[in-house]
């Protein structure tokens, strides 16, 4: 304005925000192309989304219990050191001090209803005198809860926003250049074919054209477009200002009738929604909505999901050369043939008896479909699978970075946690109490000694807890060998044939149940320990909270299974001197064909079993219990729901939904399944195939989830999945090493490979059967266990068979174990060595073949620094040039310091605005 | 001044620079904490280092061949592109093409010595336009050598750090405190222990004051403290802003008598001297004068010189440990026993004979020296020693990023290099000529298509050197094996006996003298196939060399030693059926006690030799030989040397210097040593202590040549060490493979486990030779390949001894590999994995455990972040403060708006200098 009345208009080129208002012309068209960003919000939010003069918005809500009406006593008391953030970091500890007893304690104050409201109002206070704007409303249609509506002025926004070094896009466009010739073409009929799969979020902005972003600061302002102050930071950026966790408002109605939409509703269209299963996700929109942290949760559901495809394409074609070749697989040929009259050692003592090989053929040709050469391939190309899947995620992570303007933001320091304040006051008053000393000692931090009672109870319990999971497995086991033993001495003939069937079927069941139960008992077991130990930081006690249940929850899912796959049929002993357990009952024997057969079982069972109860009954089942138990509470409440509807405030709505409880539990779920993916992959090649179709279902189950059912948590910045990526690590090395184990142990191939290249006579299979199954005389059986009915086959038996490599009763060491035993335990070993470190080289290889920045977004960052340099250059050289033109004394210091301009210029008194030296 | 004219005092609090110039009292006792920063170089930088006018400081120097005299012809161009930085991120891609032409291609324009001084001139114009001062020195004493000499003005300068994001210390200093209680009273106490192992480097400021760092921006100016503008920024700062690479000018002489030292005469005195060798580096000062580069090398040179203290003692203990315990070796005393009477089978055919076991006692008691079970405790610990030196390395250069104000800051992107610009101009260039166009096509970029030609000639290349590699290690087998059997077959009695040490000590120091030229041919197809290869960036270049020179060394270095320690003595075959080279060369064989002691021979002798020779002669003796052939040369050129260095300006005298050539060679060095110590340790404890013996000559070698042998380097800001680190994780990663093979392949260890634990009658290591030792029955020898002296231990054999597991003549399969051998190599590859699998996950354990950031340091970070914060809110409080007891009709939106404020005021034309609301 001064500048107007001094007649200069050139300086106005660097002053953009004040120039909007006096030549609309030229602000318009700059306008077009920036209004999408918030249009969407602009219309649609309207029930209690802003204060009573219309005119403030509400960017956070505080709720608490009224004292009068005592119906609803969840006493969610606001969560206020977050909210107080800019005092928090600079000042006393005090006021968190505070926060603790109110918050944390306020349980114990139950009789204190005064002291309470004395608090919160002291409380309110504080955050006035911090810039925000409150409005109460303690006169909600909602029996008992007071709400306490917060509204961020410009300057509160503004401040913050160059706090938190938000990056927001400049007025500065450019335009990003697709790639040219053959590549182009190709891209570009790429997307055709794909565009069905995109969801129909409609971006206001053309493609190739991309906003330059810059960190918020105040003196910069004329870069960015604050034409329309109040959109300029979206609800989210707004809320997540005000504070960092707590609920903030859904933005209108999903079943809104009206013909325009809001962003919840499109959401709830486009993306929470079965019919689209076969749509990518709308992420922008997601992280528009939900902030980055949510947004990188399905950001990451939605790759996994889709590196699910080929891996289970290839899982099922895998499954399927086993089903094509298992007619010419030797082995089972030889078993299932007529002539083939080898017999048996019998499976059990006394009740059982001989038995023929020949009645395995079943079994033996199921075995093929599991165990054979293509599973080896398989397995490694899962391994390298899950190494591709780490760096294609790295390299999305980076380009949601680009593309959400994170780079360059470092993780904030998290504040202490309330419960850490606590402690520490705690201690530093003991401290006082014993030395006398009235004045407060400095700040105090817990040491080892503080915490080492709980960190003895956290590995005690731990230890303990896996503990329980070995020995119900045990019980597991004791309850097939005993089961199994008390049916076949069962009279009934029916009983004693479904034997097999039986004891399995119930031990898989009692196993899942037994899955499903730990489950919750150890999640819970995990936050009690977590609490103890007392964490310093949320993200602290996030990260310990995370480990703990992941340790507790993969050693739940994962021992009956690492059971199946190296110890069961190891531990059996030898005819006339088996192992027993409790001195009766033997230990189980596979059934011939290697373990492999039931290690598949187990899993297929394992991993449908959870996936479907836990997703179907868990996530599905029991929120519609919840919602209709609510339904019938506030019938009894004594209004109508659809009367409730129409007239709730926002606030009020959003208050009767599920509060928001942190992404933990559903991470969890998908690593589990990883785990299921990749680690036992080599025994069971469609677990890909079951983990996709599950996903499909998952991603939409939990966008319904999160746009219907849950309260709008506050956006949380974040730039990657945290510790997340680190277990997803841990399981793919993990996985190696199993699946080596795997193939080389639990399946034949190993013995078949040997007896294939060193004993085979014609370098066939023919005669591997023969080669692995060692001799017994059954005049060795220990007394008492032989069978009771060794006529059943029809003829006497003096010499059976049984699975293993010893050597033959008429050897000079009988039953001895023999050199072949160790032949093919060494090449067992050495391809334990050899699979495991090639595959982890090919890994390293994928790693550091593939950039973890993918090359066209550091191309862009690249362009986008020379451009930001540039505009900088330009104006500097403006300044220079107006500087020049008007004062004829410039010093040789003139351009940089602009202190020295003003001095001066001032001393000139030239009415010239100096502002616009200094802005820059 | 304008608010000294309205009256107004308490605005100045936020315009310190301006403050300081009116009240010098004030400004004095804030410079006091200051003055440290720059007082050294203040006073001694004398010739040379000043324009003619004496006040501005050189910062920069460029030199370029004169054409009237042409003694000198090395023709250093000036770097062009780089020291325009600036206006080359921003401009058009001709410029940087202008450059190679007269930098890369200028050796062809021989004849055109007009056009290049017209190319310069332009090129100094651009330099000017940037602001950069100039001034010529053509009129020097070196003949045909002119100097351009650059300064930076202020301005510059500070545009530049803005630029650069600079971090700078503000005036703001706070107190570290001190750890309270036990702790401190333990680190005060240790630190006066160290006190004498400390350089003697003055450090002006206490160490519990430090100034709160921030990134320089001239909007904030009043922050820094820029009473003396000459020295705000130092030397290497300014050099590095106005170039990245090129030479800046040396601070003073070290031979100087005066009694006030300089910073490079201190660093001359306290680092780069013998005689401080057992003192810590003044990192901090070699930062200071080298810049962070240089300063990050010499603190992991420091620190991995510390680390090799403990490793080095606890090799001794385990050397001492075999030393002990050598009388007690059971195995050894079995053969060295006087009644131990085994006939073993000659060791070659024909001209050897039989022996007696009991003459290998010497070798059998030396070998215990390095295979006893401390080496497999041994090699563990140096696999956590590596994962330990690893982490210890990051939170070292965590805590140097932190004192040197280094968090935060980002590599810069590098420019592309001149000859990619070349390379993708000649394609555009190509294009257009085909498709007779005349109009520029947009700038391309070199795709795979381009490069493949480059990228197969690397393959091939490299896997041809490798080759190489092979044959020659291959071609010292032969030559072994040959001259063994030729000097066997020597009639003179002396040479006979001395076989095995001639043999071995030719072939040895042949073995050496391939490596060490193979070294530099390789160092230099590295760089040649880089070159073909035209990465775009300095940086891809340097990284692409160092990969492929690591590779093609560390085969070079560690193929024969890989053959000796896995396939030397294994390829044997048995008496009766060996293997022979050419069908007449039987392969070598170990002495009896495993090929530990060989491999340990090779070993100490190839790493020592090269240490010696690498260092002593090319190190120090060939940059002596260098000075000396240069001083001749000066001789010659007819002016005294004496003179020269007391005339001589500045810049004269460090044209005489060796300019610098980069990191990578003294990296390459120390990682080869690194492989040395870490990849066979299990055979060779006493690798750490060479090493460390070597490293603290290295450490001052390397200072002593940067110190007074090489041109100063422009400082180059780095936050890590880049590459290497990986070449170190790659390293440490494959020793735990190689020496798990090393313990269960090459020791003796798993063989006399399994005897022990599986064969052993008695359960003690007596009858292990015996066991070990398998039977020939001596009529089975080939025809002609019998010995020709069947008598010479005087009694007839029939029955010979060798080593191996077979089977004896006299069972049904003679001479067949017997059980023991798949049991013994069941148990090798056993332990393999378990070895493997458990180094790797204490490891991962130590990683995990051991926080990245020292505590100390998060905690200062966490509170110079509250410092700040509470500095910028105390400051707009102020703001506010005035302005609201200024103006009555500030709006809602006054204290973030600056424009909104200027807008009020200007109307007011109160006079008020509204500056500083602006400049924060």
């Amino acid at each position: 304005i001064a500048a107007i009345v001094s007649g200069d208009v050139t300086v106005h080129e660097f002053n953009a925000p004040k120039l909007q208002i006096f030549f609309p012309a030229k602000t318009g068209r700059k306008l077009q192309s920036f209004t999408w960003f918030s249009q969407a919000e602009n219309i649609h939010c309207q029930h209690g989304l802003y204060f009573q003069d219309g005119q403030r918005r509400v960017d956070y809500v505080l709720t608490y219990p009224v004292k009068n009406r005592g119906i609803h006593s969840r006493g969610e008391h606001p969560r206020h050191h977050q909210a107080q953030r800019p005092k928090d970091s600079s000042s006393l500890p005090s006021s968190p001090v505070a926060d603790v007893e109110l918050g944390c304690l306020g349980e114990t104050f139950n009789g204190q209803e005064d002291h309470k409201a004395f608090r919160r109002e002291e409380f309110e206070g504080k955050l006035r005198d911090t810039g925000l704007e409150l409005e109460k409303d303690e006169d909600t249609k909602i029996p008992g809860v007071g709400f306490v509506k917060i509204h961020a002025p410009w300057t509160i926004l503004c401040r913050e926003a160059e706090f938190m070094k938000l990056k927001m896009p400049t007025k500065r466009v450019y335009e990003v250049k697709q790639s040219t010739g053959v590549m182009e073409k190709i891209s570009s009929l790429v997307s055709k074919v794909l565009e069905p799969l995109h969801p129909h979020v409609e971006e206001h902005q053309p493609k190739n054209i991309k906003h330059l972003s810059h960190t918020f600061s105040r003196e910069k302002q004329h870069l960015f477009d604050l034409s329309d102050k109040d959109y300029f930071f979206d609800s989210k950026t707004r809320s997540s200002i005000v504070s960092s966790t707590g609920s903030c408002l859904h933005c209108g109605d999903i079943n809104e009738e009206s013909a325009e939409s809001n962003d919840r509703k499109l959401l709830y269209e486009e993306w929470a929604n079965y019919s689209v299963f076969y749509k990518y996700q709308p992420i922008g929109l997601v992280r528009k909505y939900f902030g980055e942290k949510i947004g990188l949760y399905f950001a990451w559901l939605g790759l996994y999901t889709q590196m699910l495809i080929p891996a289970s394409l290839v899982g099922v074609i895998v499954f399927l050369y086993g089903c094509a070749t298992v007619d010419d697989n030797i082995p089972s040929m030889e078993i299932c043939h007529p002539r083939n009259n080898i017999t048996m050692c019998p499976l059990c003592d006394r009740v059982c008896s001989y038995w023929k090989l020949s009645t395995a053929c079943g079994t033996a040709r199921a075995s093929h479909l599991f165990d054979n050469p293509a599973t080896v391939f398989f397995s490694i190309f899962m391994a390298l699978w899950a190494a591709m899947f780490m760096e294609h995620w790295k390299r999305r992570q980076m380009r949601l970075n680009y593309e959400w303007d994170l780079t360059g933001f470092e993780d904030e320091e998290d504040h202490p946690r309330a419960e850490y304040e606590f402690r520490v006051m705690q201690k530093s008053l003991s401290k006082d109490q014993k030395s006398q000393h009235k004045v407060i000692t400095c700040r105090s931090v817990l040491n080892y000694q503080d915490r080492l009672p709980a960190y003895m109870t956290n590995i005690v319990m731990m230890l303990l807890m896996i503990g329980v999971t070995f020995a119900i497995v045990f019980g597991v086991i004791l309850y097939r060998i005993s089961t199994k033993a008390a049916l076949h001495m069962s009279s009934n003939p029916t009983t004693r044939n479904h034997v097999q069937l039986t004891v399995k079927t119930t031990a898989a069941i009692i196993n899942l149940v037994v899955i499903l139960i730990l489950d919750e008992v150890y999640g819970a077991v995990a936050r009690w320990l977590t609490v103890l130990e007392v964490p310093k930081t949320d993200k602290s006690f996030e990260e310990r909270l995370i480990f703990k249940t992941f340790i507790l929850k993969f050693f739940n899912a994962f021992t009956p299974i690492i059971y199946i796959a190296f110890f069961r049929g190891r531990l059996v002993g030898r005819p006339g001197s088996y192992l027993y357990v409790f001195e009766s009952y033997r230990m189980e024997e596979c059934a011939h064909g290697g373990c492999l057969m039931e290690l598949c079982i187990q899993l297929s069972i394992t991993m449908l079993g959870k996936q479907l109860i836990q997703n179907n009954l868990f996530e599905i089942g029991i929120p519609k219990l919840k919602k209709l138990i609510r339904y019938i509470r506030s019938k009894q409440g004594a209004f109508q729901e659809e009367e409730r509807q129409k007239k709730l405030q926002r606030y009020e709505a959003d208050h009767f939904l599920e509060p928001f409880a942190g992404l933990t539990p559903e991470y969890m779920e998908m690593i589990i399944q990883f785990g299921f993916v990749t680690l036992f992959v080599a025994s069971f090649p469609l677990a890909p195939l079951f983990a996709l179709l599950n996903n499909i279902i998952e991603i939409r189950l939990d966008a319904k989830k999160f746009v219907t059912e849950l309260r709008r948590p506050v956006a949380a910045r974040a730039k990657d999945i945290g510790i997340w990526y680190n277990i997803l690590r841990g399981v793919a090395k993990v996985a190696v090493i199993i699946n080596a184990f795997v193939i080389s142990f639990t399946s034949d191939f190993i013995p078949r490979m040997v007896y294939q290249y060193m004993y085979s006579p014609d370098g066939s299979m023919h005669g591997f059967v023969n080669h692995t199954l060692s001799y017994f005389n059954v005049s060795h059986f220990q007394e008492g266990k032989e069978t009771m009915d060794p006529l059943q086959l029809g003829y006497p038996v003096e010499i059976c068979r049984y699975k293993d490599y010893r050597e033959p009763p008429w050897s000079t060491t009988p039953y001895e174990i023999s050199k072949e035993f160790w032949a093919v335990l060494a090449v067992r070993l050495a391809f334990v060595i050899v699979f495991q470190n090639v595959v982890m080289l090919m890994s390293d290889v994928v790693d550091w073949l593939i950039p973890d920045i993918p090359k066209d977004i550091s191309l862009q960052i690249h362009k986008e620094k020379i451009l930001l340099v540039d505009l900088f250059m330009k104006e500097e050289q403006g300044k220079v040039h107006i500087l020049e033109s008007r004062t004829s004394a410039v010093g040789k210091e003139n351009c940089s310091s602009g202190n020295n301009n003003n001095s001066t210029m001032a001393h000139q008194r030239s009415g010239l605005h100096t502002n616009s030296t200094n802005s820059f």
